[in-house]
């Protein structure tokens, strides 16, 4: 079986991740290889509709453990139907959020027994790790604050309170230490092209000949 | 804390478990306690629209392991917002199908690990354990019959197959075997009112006084 390229983009609300996983997609086309984009929560029809779920209605609309279960409903179906296929036929997928952002939100944020979440991602992924992670960084303040300027989004999480956010950041630079092979911090406090470069620094040397 | 009585109902389909829930429920307001009569995939507003999900669309919409993830978002929702207060100022609560239906339907008819259920379940429903669950047993061909003949409902379900449903039936007299204390088995296929006495027999001892 041919294995493609599965990078993901991680981090808080507002780190500009949507913009980067587009310009990552235009570099990658322009070297010739299938590039898949997609997210999470969706990235599926099941799961686009588990994400309607997900991400309106009141911050409390579902609590952390029920959101983690969602979450890798949504996960399974999407990784089933869309990734695991596509980097089967030697894809490059790159996906904005996936099982660390469970890890953060729900483990971190949401205080969900650790343990628990590793099991769920342990049957929920499967083989279907990334191959590498981007962990986009930035100070709490400056991602809600752009956050709020986009309008839109995941507003549920959005709402949850700075200690939240807190927590968020420090659990994903702590994933990024403990699987330091598999994934890069990228400072996204620097201007855009910038960030675009680091990103194109980490994910070029992955890229087979 | 005050401890109510937490009755379930299991079975395969067309077993006329709605019926013996209303039935029952009637018997138990007549003796003057708090009834909360409830349903699964369902019976809060969150697990509902999850219900929604799961019960309609195509026989392979979902992949079973996605399938036991939403049942399990439904039924954390459904503990935590209806099932474990009710228990909890005192009532009998009864609910067509639990967790047992996870056991059932995904993981021996849908043929997820049985590990994986198992750590699913301990995680939703924590302590909220039923203190007597009904199986209603009834051969697959007659149950077939019935749910055909009565029409809506699960759909997506009763058109999974023979063997699916032969599963099912084995995978239910099997807990009840394992957990003979909290199980009693009910030949769903006597009359109406033969059943209801049957029900009224097993749930009768446990009342408290």
């Amino acid at each position: 079986m041919t294995q493609g390229l599965f990078i993901t983009f991680e981090g808080g609300e507002g780190a500009g991740k949507s913009t980067q996983v587009k310009r990552l997609a235009e570099r990658l086309r322009a070297t010739g290889v299938e590039v898949v984009v997609t997210r999470e929560p969706g990235g599926s029809p099941g799961a686009e509709a588990i994400r309607d779920l997900l991400v309106n209605g009141a911050t409390d609309r579902w609590s952390p453990i029920t959101e983690a279960l969602l979450m890798n409903a949504a996960r399974r179906d999407h990784v089933e139907r869309v990734i695991a296929p596509a980097l089967a036929r030697g894809a490059v997928v790159v996906c904005d959020r996936f099982a660390d952002s469970t890890r953060a939100y729900q483990g971190a944020g949401g205080q969900v027994d650790p343990a628990f979440i590793a099991q769920l991602e342990a049957a929920v992924v499967g083989e279907t790790r990334p191959d590498l992670t981007l962990v986009f960084d930035l100070p709490v303040s400056d991602g809600l604050k752009r956050a709020a300027h986009r309008g839109g989004g995941e507003a549920r999480f959005e709402a949850k309170g700075l200690d939240f956010h807190e927590r968020l950041r420090a659990a994903y630079l702590a994933i990024a230490r403990a699987e330091a092979e598999r994934c890069a911090v990228i400072d996204a406090a620097q201007p855009q092209d910038e960030v675009e470069t680091a990103v194109w620094a980490a994910v070029q040397p992955r890229l087979k000949a």
